[in-house]
């Protein structure tokens, strides 16, 4: 189990964000820290100088460390010497801020972890990608969901045959908490979710369908070819989608379906997949994520539960786990697990390994590139009456 | 409950199909006849007229009243007494044949319980809808999960308005079992089921996906305008598709998606439907019908069981349950709740009342109209690249 | 399936009980009909002469045939001619009257159908097992839960060695309808289910812990040695329990625990069992009885639905499917293979064959014993403290 | 949320056991420190002093805190100043050696968490209690299933009597592991659990039922009056008990069974409970710990989210979570709200209030004292042929 990796020492996280009422921020910081792999030690914890200072106790972080912008800490961490100076920057700010972060931190040759969706639209996502390239830094993406044990798992199966050949993915993510219109109220979270100069050019579909597209992705490596969507807007007023569905042609043959909502009454964080093989078929659902059901055709229907000393379970999916099976793992321990594949990543770095920059196990800038030709390519295409649109980009997972 | 509703006579069925190796006959014969309401009484059981004849005692069908062809039939009951004549007739050929059995039994005057789909195209569909009309009879199809309580339950809930405006309706019907070419090997369901002369232009769509689409139609009355639909053969050398997804924008601007599979690995019978309104928001399984989620925001889930005794059960609900709560019903009670409501709407005809066409609780011939007009349309949208067709028709249920 | 067995002609019931507001004579007459095997022929419907006849159109009896009381049925059709006769007797009436309407048509030489419990004590029970012994009918007992298939599934996995030696069994039984005094009301099923006149010694324990002991039995053939039993009356005033658990030590070493509730609040009728074996464990649920959940460590769990046409459906099971899987089945179509089974052996015995008297496929005289042994030593055990008392009867299944 | 709790300073954690292969020590460490509330410090890592100090990097413990024994860090710390000192000792040793690490650490004035069972039997926890009593420090143990946020929302909705009065409480623990005699391989985990010198008196009941049981009792506060119990060796050679049932009588005349297991094939760490009330009743598993339902005869059945943001959750449920509904939470986040509140209690300590020692939200050392008796009264009952023996211990729970 991933609990017991050894380490030499803790890693030194530089946050972004996370200042005092954010929700993201905390959860980069348990997620980081979970496996005792990292510490926070540095922050530009909020994009006013002195709230960012004054939220600084709260991650335990010294006042010398304590910047009152993003541009200051790169500054203030590249004049460290190399043993404290910080390993890597996470970015957990709103999505229209994270571009210009990611860029410099980059360019300063700091590892990054950032939050999604990567960047605002497209080209500024190609442009930190091709950043990216010309660096030698490690570049994650926290689609968190990629970090369920069983998630990994299936990408396992999957690429090893033991689904055969991939026809259909169907996946869904659904929630409810947009029905009425919070963004009018006092709540942040809403706020910036449904502005559009701060969420990017899709509300539902950019905060939470890339997700279930990215997962189908992951899982399968398939190629897109094309993709029809059809957004909607439910609330009266509201400036961006809060629902859609959208069909999307593989390269192979196989068809997607992946439909999302923020306005489905009681629903919470309802992802959904589904994965239809010539040899078998699975499902999985985030909100019980120990359980996946594969199925064929004349067989019981075989229930995996997380289990990282089970015979059947994947190495990746054993790697994952840090709790023997019955023992619930959940949302922070996933997310943790994106953070510690990185960690992997930034540790062979240092250590002077080759970088993988496309099939890695943690999703990666191209992930990030990709999961924007997405949004950009719906919002498209539902503006042409649902035309089906090209999906496939040349930095694509494969 | 249903269960205790008082008879004078049983009706007489005559029955068309059912002969020896019929899955869908018994399914008829045993729904009609769950209550005690109606008895088989007559049948033209085969085309082959021998085997026709010879499976007669299988329904304890007396000699006299085994028939060689539905025509005999028909001729035959005609010159009965009405004390003896059959009340009506159940057709549950394969679906070619559906309408030139139903035309005439219309024609002669008699009730008729027809299997779904109605017809094997629309024009034919339209004509049959046009007899019906002109007659008295009563016409219902065969869509079974109307059947079910907790349809019906939601059906009132959301005329009642209690989900408010309906937004959006996701249905899914997925199985398995065409998985492979079993069309090739002797299966008798898998031949008409894939083969065009006798199922009509579609095949997954034709058989399942019907079913899905009728069922959120069913329940909330919602009137579509537009479908745009992308229909897949993933089983080489089959003729017609086995796997497909459709959208829907109805006349309210509500959007819907129906995803029917018959290849998904393990999968039985799974069909699935979410509603979304702007009160609340409702999920139900085929696979544990006993069942239905309702959710509200800032409420706890709901789970609604077939209870007829609950105060929350609406009186139809309750009208349709034989067994007190947590007594399982299934498929068949619910196939029986059609054939329990066309029988209320024959005695109500019997007593001269008047004659309900378009908004009845069991499904009807403008309801088999639609669904003809569903297949054409899904057929056409898909070799036109998913385009969008029109799908309100004139005939629709409201 | 069981829905396509051949049949010569349908079987003759004589209904003793299910007139006007009884619930259990319909599920009887429903599942003894359901295959077409059998048609309600004879009632003495009601211990009220007159109101038992003026039931008889609710079945569809004729008026010849409809008696005043069970004695005159009996009477009546023994002077048939053989092709007129009822084949078998149903017994639907309350606990009390069991033994002597049963005592009566089994010296009649009646085959019967009996509901639970069979008798209101003990000596009854073995006085009747002895006229049975001495007969040559067929006596069957509506446990009706041992007919779901995937409990004949279970039974036939753990006689086959599947699960290996069996060493736990739990099985409950938890509703909550009698949460209130709901017998002071004008309620008839609570009434005479609280009354110890009608009811016999136990109230939620005769009535319900019955069936999970039973179930338990069945599925295991395990020989019981000892009980230890803890009963409790929570409504206040009520004369018999509602509330209780008991220990179990069968012959073999293992252990079983019952417990068995009906002041649960908002539970139905919550049946479930859990089985341990030395090779391999399994799970299953009354309200979700389609699905069977097999574990074995080291291995996925497996969830085994009803599944006629599965490679891994064992003979029996298959037999008592009516419908292809993902089309669920429920308490109506369990309550008619208890029926089936019956039958089965009463067209045996019509044919000259031998009669089995124990380890029958439909529970039997001798589970009827047992049955009341088990109700008889709870109350006892009970009333000592729960002391250790024998549970091992002569006549017990094996 | 607890997530944001403002802190001044870190907790400074001092670590007994956890070295190289420890599961619960790992556990501990990441629990402890999950909201930035506390850091390792010190460490006594292994009874091995060299082992001691080689696994102190694992934690990022600095050298000159890596101690070689117990003895030596509750030495070493206590000369440190106060700004220096650890906070707490966490105790993560096998069974058999938490009664002296505990004693020797509050008599030395530090706070401690130990893991249960407390002691090795009930006369050490009875005077580990008393030295507790005679300090001024906080004492907290383990029992980790009490810090899910819906097992303290079940614990206030109880005690606010939205249940009305309980009546009935079934608990069980169910595993699979030891099916196996495991403890003959090399697994550390099996041989000291199932080693009377090292486990204590029960082998299942005092691993496993002594949670199931603690959460019936934490949640409802009902005082036990007597027990009766039966235990089972079923794998052979094996010296400690690997199957057993309890009935519990409580005070207020409600019954409880606590049945645990080690030898069920398959199942995985499945605890369950159902709490029966007057008013209401609820259900809750382990495995699947974000839910809970809650039902009343009469409406439909209730599902509690983990939801901090719902209207019905209680502010100690609200308090107990991190993450918004939909984003499951697990084992880890359970243990971490077990340290959180003994943090709260220590923080309170050292602001100079008062110390609560029986009702606290996190279980204490009297919980640790009633543990010990409850598994001598099951282990002495079961000796006696499940003879009834007192339970209510003076120090328990109210």
């Amino acid at each position: 189990m991933g609990i017991n990796a050894p380490l030499n020492r803790k890693l030194r996280m530089g946050m972004v964000g996370g200042g005092q009422g954010s929700f993201i921020g905390r959860v980069h910081s348990i997620a980081a820290c979970l496996d005792n792999r990292a510490v926070v030690t540095a922050g530009a914890l909020s994009s006013n100088p002195e709230r960012s200072k004054a939220s600084a106790p709260d991650y335990a972080i010294s006042e010398d460390r304590a910047y009152g912008s993003y541009e200051d800490m790169l500054d203030g961490e590249s004049k460290l010497p190399d043993d404290q100076r910080i390993d890597f920057v996470s970015i957990t700010t709103p999505n229209h801020t994270h571009f210009e972060v990611a860029l410099a931190a980059v360019e300063a040759g700091f590892n990054v972890v950032c939050d999604k969706p990567m960047t605002f639209d497209l080209a500024q996502a190609e442009q930190l990608a091709k950043a990216v390239d010309q660096s030698d830094v490690i570049f994650a993406l926290s689609h968190n969901y990629t970090g369920y044990p069983l998630i990994r798992q299936a990408r396992e199966m999957i690429a090893n045959g033991d689904l055969g050949e991939i026809q259909a993915i169907r996946s869904n993510y659904i929630q409810g908490w947009l029905r009425t219109r919070l963004e009018d109220s006092d709540q942040k979270q809403a706020a910036w979710r449904t502005d559009p100069t701060k969420s990017g050019a899709a509300g539902c579909f950019g905060d939470i369908a890339t997700h279930a597209y990215n997962l189908g992705r992951y899982m399968t490596g398939l190629l897109p070819e094309q993709i029809s969507c059809h957004l909607k807007t439910f609330e009266p007023g509201r400036k961006l989608d809060d629902y859609g569905t959208a069909v999307i042609r593989y390269e192979n043959g196989a068809l997607g379906t992946v439909t999302a909502s923020q306005i489905s009454h009681g629903r919470e964080n309802d992802v959904t997949i589904e994965i239809d093989g010539t040899k078998g078929a699975l499902q999985w659902r985030q909100e019980n994520p120990n359980e996946m059901i594969v199925r064929a055709n004349g067989q019981p229907h075989k229930i995996y539960t997380r289990d990282p000393n089970a015979p059947h379970t994947t190495a990746g999916a054993a790697a994952a786990c840090r709790l023997p099976s019955g023992h619930p793992e959940g949302f922070f321990e996933a997310f943790a697990n994106v953070y510690a594949s990185a960690f992997d990543a930034m540790v062979a770095r240092a250590e002077g390994g080759p970088i993988e920059r496309v099939n890695t196990i943690y999703p990666n800038v191209n992930d990030g590139v990709e999961g924007m030709y997405f949004i950009q390519q719906c919002v498209a295409s539902s503006k042409q009456d649902a035309a089906w649109l090209p999906l496939k980009h040349e930095r694509a997972r494969r």
